[in-house]
């Protein structure tokens, strides 16, 4: 593996396709790129927060205003209690105050958080101005840097307005995840391991064989399995259209991680809830007699690697019970879910979709 | 000219191509063309405000409702001060209370503030969901119809945060114009006026013909004013990518128009600023050799049979002087303009382009 990766994104809807670039200390090459990607840009403003923004933002900032590119630097406090309208109302006329007009863009340094606020942000600034994600943590690198969605929480739920804005380049420097603690990277891994689930078992168990060390930090092995990942994703949001909604793929051991999350009132961190949703979701392929004996032992070998536990508190079952119940998707009593033939395969419906309607009762029947 | 007209607007961006749709009482027959248009959504909420709703919006409503299709109706107060983020919000929060959701769309009635408010909210409810707009004022059926541009106002400035939303369909219903008080209607010809101006010099004699008609309240003369303008516009947007930005030609008259409203801190209709705008524009065209003799005055006479006026009132020509000095465009104190060869037709710059650069003074020498 090669020490730069580049790989490109179809981002549909008549815009430009993009690329992901992953390279060590990539953030300090910014000005170069960000000519190269999004040349009709002269005034470029960093949004980060407060706890990227002091390890890496204002590296950033410093070198885009030496370029003369502008370099503004707004910071927003950190969480995802932030990710609201007001932020994202805030955050606009931070913009404005900086001056940037149509010739400007918005370079995202942080998490998930601020890559779909200041996506958002771009996104909806004079109708549009263009974004560039430079995605710090795990999760992001590898589940947010494809897609081109962004948006922000409302009081009925997470991430319900928003917009689709492809981003005009997305740089992922490993280097960053250098300050994650153990449990960041570790949550990030999930996704990378719902990529093997469905796609590539070789990847599987490449992720399972590279994650202790990258968990100890030593960050060497993070380069490829975020490249991989970011590889699978993109394949998938390419091929989307042609075939059928395969995006809905992407959502292996989401349904039940959001009922999860639901009944946890979100304060579980997301990669747990996928973890658990997607053993579920594997123990009920092989219910159904859909899944090969032995794929969930397998899937939930390469979670075990990560470490990720929930404690069910008092009273969690029935909790979820209702979270699962009371669920927009459910109709008729029951819900789509993705399974498989067996790891790094999905398994389509007789009429070609990617999903399968289970019912409810078959899902709680697998609790424990 | 038939009494029904079909204008199909090419959306761009990978969005759907749209009919702008023209016969009168066309407001009563929308279920049968929101499922013919719109098949996907299972649900619709009416947009609307507190002078449209009772006229015709609650009606729409009724008519969704007895269909099937959902049909709540959500009334915003009237007025562009109401044209905000916050009102947004709200509006995003009722649909979700009225239990809306990916299949869900939006039909916005009303002028151009429900218009971009709406279509704001079904440009970021969810990532998107569909709009049909029913413009009901003539600005909005002439000028906002075509180019999916939605948003709100900021205290940066107006339409400064917004998205390209193509709706699925625009349904236009002369008769929705009865109820608007002649100096609306009039307002709303200016835009006509306009692509006249630049576009069609037999349109521009058609428009003075009709307008006494329409301005007393006959409206039979409004379908074809209407539809013509839609056409034109519908021409040059989709003509736009192919031909260097010609979307730049339907600025003419707002150079000045921009500097005017912004003077009289937005309290002068924006007709009437437009109707100013080109007016100096045309004299600017002759001024500078470009213009054939005669253009002028050809504009000021369609203009004239509207009856718009404003009266400058004391200190006026500073304000509007600081006003274009400080405008964000002008750069080395020149703007640029869009000139006229004569009536009917755009001058491009010798390099191609449409639109002028010309200094500041020499706008400022034509104020009297």
């Amino acid at each position: 593996m090669s020490d730069r990766v580049e790989i490109w994104v179809g981002a549909g809807g008549g815009a430009r396709d993009y690329p992901v670039i992953l390279e060590s200390g990539i953030r300090h090459r910014l000005p170069e790129l960000l000519g190269r990607f999004a040349p009709e840009v002269v005034h470029w403003v960093v949004v980060s927060d407060e706890n990227v923004g002091p390890l890496h933002a204002g590296a950033v900032s410093a070198s885009l205003a030496r370029a003369g590119l502008g370099g503004g630097l707004h910071t927003v406090p950190a969480g995802e209690e932030e990710k609201t309208r007001a932020r994202w109302g805030a955050v606009t006329d931070a913009l404005f105050e900086l001056g940037v007009g149509r010739d400007g863009g918005v370079v995202a340094v942080g998490g998930g958080v601020v890559g779909d606020l200041a996506g958002f942000v771009a996104a909806t600034f004079m109708r549009g101005i263009p974004v560039v994600q430079v995605p710090t943590s795990t999760l992001a690198m590898i589940d947010a840097s494809v897609g081109g969605k962004t948006g922000v929480d409302t009081p009925a739920g997470k991430n319900l307005v928003g917009a689709f804005h492809a981003p005009s380049l997305v740089a992922i420097d490993p280097e960053t995840a250098a300050t994650l603690p153990r449990e960041l990277l570790a949550q990030g891994l999930v996704e990378a391991v719902k990529h093997g689930a469905i796609f590539d078992e070789g990847y599987g168990d490449a992720i399972a064989a590279a994650a202790p060390g990258i968990l100890d930090g030593d960050l060497a092995g993070l380069l490829p399995v975020v490249a991989r990942s970011v590889e699978i994703k993109a394949d998938v949001v390419t091929r989307d259209e042609r075939e059928g909604g395969l995006r809905e793929t992407l959502n292996f051991g989401h349904t039940v991680a959001h009922a999860l999350e639901r009944s946890y009132d979100y304060r579980i961190p997301h990669g747990t809830a996928v973890a658990h949703g997607m053993l579920c979701e594997a123990r009920l392929g092989e219910e159904k007699g859909v899944s090969e004996p032995g794929t969930a032992a397998r899937v939930e070998r390469w979670l075990a690697v990560l470490g990720l536990g929930v404690e069910p508190g008092p009273g969690h079952r029935d909790r979820f019970v209702d979270a699962l119940r009371r669920d927009k998707k459910v109709r008729d009593g029951t819900i789509r879910v993705v399974l498989l033939n067996r790891p790094g395969s999905v398994r389509r419906t007789p009429e070609g979709a990617w999903a399968h309607p289970v019912s409810v009762d078959e899902i709680l029947a697998l609790l424990t």
